[in-house]
């Protein structure tokens, strides 16, 4: 931490500050510039007094942050990728998963065969919902409890993994009784209730991306993840809001070089929120993976005009089988494979 | 609902989704342009078929939506103003109450000085978090269900309703016994497992905005709320994620008039939340006022460098007082009173 | 500027950085943390290798800038207020002037008709486009020399002075002719070409804030002006980009008392740009009165639905006599008069 | 146009509507809902009365556009991608260019030493900027005309074409005389008037997003160029401005396969100024190849951490050679070369 005086801040000032630091266990390291003094602070801190408090003392400008916030998530203690296990291969690895399937569970019937039929295009796990948030109270959310049994029926039946979102901390334990993956959706990024339930499951964590959360905010809730236990944690980027209104979001592909620079965590890349439009699904898809995404989780749907939710931007399966061989031709690019 | 066929879409194709258009149950209302044909769907659909799988047919170039989705929560079926009470008088009257009070529940003896300071001031209310959802796992994360038991002691000896966050859905009913208000935190906004639970409770809701929705989400929330039973919901201002660094947030104070346009709803404006720096927390809080916001819910702290959180956008005291006075000046220049 | 080491960077790279700095003319002050190096510089380079060049340099995890880099817009080297005169009184002054008229000039009479009409009910100067910077080439584009000649009329008419838009660096002297003040359009406030010239004319210029512009960046702007030798800039938020869809732009009411802070100049609030939606023009208006704002430009047309542009944010006579009324109350409730 | 109307609007509003849609040329086609009236305009207007105008008629709720108002650069009249020459290839067709180059020309030697190199990498044309559009008037403004002369010069020695910023309307003939593409930057993307003056040039154009307009702004400007006659313009996605912190800007890959789809103009991509940051420059090429960019345009330079200016996010030699042999593997993955 470093805290920048006022232009011209007094002599009195400057010495309640390095008063404040000394307290607070930290060495002071005092720059004079021309104009301005600037107080670095050497050390960790025992008491916990933090920027915010030394931002707001009389005849401090600003306070500047030097290291980063995420201690279990950065790179920095934990140079080596993590490895996480999905279905016999290690995503984070060479391999590129490709999650797929519907957005939401709707039968029994249309879970099987999508979960087969994704299988047999190749894909590595089974997305789908039991639990829908909805921005609308009157739509469909979802079957819950039973949409999880037909899911693991469909895993009974194609051998792919599941993937689903849990929403409610206190059905975590249950939903992971079914599910081999637990999705944390957009909307329940910061719900720090639910991420520290999650923490506390042995389950493994699909984590995404709030749509106004900073990649930093993105770290710092994997790490409420990691902070109880859990190290099992993908960081799934989903397109972010902007001002842009031809797209549903707008897909942050920086994003995934920079985690990956700065995380040791898998990064998973969602074509399908990203742009929200099934006939730019595969574009978007191939330019997460060029980009050095560890994975892919895209919505399929036999016939998404009827589906019962996310239609507009679920691939049908002659879509998934082409993005299936181009996604295999863009990693082999890339030095990987799908 | 109006579906626009695209450019040259053939007779073919306009005719399946007329069909469908019957099959859903409205009437469809053709109108052929010289280049494009465009559908009206006119009625009310029994079957669900929604707008995403409409836009999702061939042929189709986009649906346009005509009416709003909030039905509860919006004017055109419940014109006039709700006023929701709060400690003897009515919010969205023509009194703007002030909500006041430190970001976190620090002690005892620290929030029972603080509520009787804040009333003697003329606060309408008592904030203070004792759930407090923090952007890192290691920040101070409030005192829990004893921070309630001190907030209803603080009520006692200050006379003040208490406005408290709640975030877990299983604590609903906990933190109504001691709340008088529930507030839904901006990261919860679309919490939806816990808008259901608060909208089961009887006790009156401050539900904020998130940082990257719109106002159609806010309402569309309120309105997860309302479906529920709760009809004292008091929506919340806060300030939006924007590109702007100077500041923590930005304040849309354009949402006041567009909500109270819109909804019959009253609107409460968090200036501190809204800037997030203390000398700035004064202005915004009189544009608020100045833009027909029916409230304020504003962070005070006898000593904001010492704040266990948010001490950069708290009020000492003296500060509160000023906001107070000037309060008072600019409500009656727009013929209220504060 | 503070240089900061990466997390474990060499002696090695320490040393380099040390030897750049010192042949750059600063003296290094360097502060030794447990895992880090930062590395300080104090006084002024003369040889012009900046921020980014440091942050190149191998082993640098970033550079931190301490000062603002505004120094003739800001307010460290110019404490005071900059008054700038405008009919008679001074913008920055006690008074708030509110500037009004129609979004293009549309007609000899239209121009004139208004100016009386907008003077008659206290406007302190007359808006008006001669040449309209729009988004389609097809939209009306103003009428040019024509246009200024008819708002010199109805200055003549009415005695209230000329705000209108200049868009290209080769007409300023032109432009200034007739114009009292010169306004460059938020499209161009990153337009540097324009600014050297409105920088070397000695009339007035209101600078409008760009829709994706920070405030920083606005004063970089302004700095343009002033560093030409122009020192009555006034700048003007009306209104960024956001997500937001139900208003045309978010008015960034934080940026008022953010600004009148940091800078001397004067700030303009231009509420019919800032929402785009004339119902709510006034509150607007009023929320920027209440943050400080130094005036108001507002649009104004006697038959909004035939006017040529912008018809949709214009205030008919009715409107803006209200809009007055309400802004004198509010401004003596903020300690001003209007 | 489709006209909606307020709910419950009265029968002489919805006249008062047709009568004008009669008045302005167009054929009303009214749909009437059980709580709305819309009201569809079939035909061309020749008046010009404007969504706008009927948005502000009394009981009109909103005004919705159903075609595109983009003809020139859309493909609804236009369907065939269009070829733009450059150096003996057809940008747009199955080869991907790359065009590489400084920030700034430096001087003469520097920029025929980097013109030879690149070329001998595989560039396909030369970019560097004699005029530079700099946030600071205090920064490194470029070498004007003398920086031209060492363009042709470079020119000559590589036998690439020049890419080059033209900032001022008046100097447009001069800048063509040297440059082989005009580049209009992302801050100049709305100055209609230098739009205006590369539309009456017939020197092919760059035309870069600006950092706060959407796609549709972009194509309208576009359509500026289009409509003035000069044929050969390229749209460049240069990343866009948001929230996030990590990054310079938001590299938006989506608009990519977005702008493929609405218009029949080439798309290149700038990876440099989409993330900022050189080490991260190589995998947003390659994603912007996988979405279907149709070229790129880099930033190089021999010794990034002497650059005169955007060093942070400049490749060297050894970066650019791993680029180029990067793109050629993705893009032959894709379906075509680089």
């Amino acid at each position: 931490m470093i805290v920048v005086m006022q232009h011209g801040a007094s002599e009195a000032l400057i010495q309640e500050v390095v008063t404040q630091v000394k307290a607070d266990g930290y060495i002071p390291a005092i720059t004079r510039g021309e104009n301005q003094v600037i107080i670095g602070l050497v050390g960790e801190s025992k008491t916990g007094l933090h920027e915010e408090n030394y931002a707001t003392m009389e005849g401090v400008q600003k306070v500047l942050r030097v290291s980063s916030p995420y201690k279990l998530a950065g790179r920095d203690f934990h140079p080596a990728d993590t490895l996480v296990p999905l279905n016999g291969s290690q995503v984070g690895g060479r391999k590129i998963p490709v999650i797929a399937g519907p957005c939401s569970v709707e039968s029994r019937e249309q879970i099987i065969e999508i979960a087969c039929a994704v299988k047999e295009m190749g894909a590595t796990a089974l997305r789908g919902g039991a639990f829908k948030p909805r921005t609308s109270p009157y739509s469909f959310q979802g079957h819950g409890e039973e949409g999880l049994k037909w899911l693991a029926e469909a895993r009974e039946a194609s051998g792919l993994p599941i993937v689903t979102e849990v929403m409610d901390p206190a059905l975590v334990p249950m939903v992971a009784e079914y599910a081999d993956v637990l999705q944390i959706g957009a909307r329940n990024m910061q719900n720090f209730v639910l991420l520290n339930e999650v923490g506390k499951s042995r389950t493994t964590v699909l984590l995404k991306r709030g749509m106004a959360n900073t990649i930093e905010d993105l770290l710092m809730s994997a790490e409420y993840i990691l902070s109880h236990g859990n190290a099992n944690v993908m960081l799934c980027e989903r397109g972010i809001r902007t001002f842009e209104k031809y797209t549903r979001n707008t897909f942050d592909v920086n994003a995934i070089p920079v985690m990956k620079h700065r995380s040791h965590l898998p990064v998973i890349a969602d074509p399908s929120h990203a742009i929200g439009y099934s006939e730019y699904v595969i574009p978007i898809a191939l330019s997460a993976v060029a980009a050095g995404a560890d994975g892919l989780i895209v919505e399929v749907h036999p016939t998404p005009a009827k589906a019962a939710s996310d239609g507009r931007q679920s691939l049908d399966y002659a879509g998934f089988q082409k993005l299936m061989d181009a996604v295999g031709k863009v990693a082999e690019a890339v030095g990987r494979s799908a």
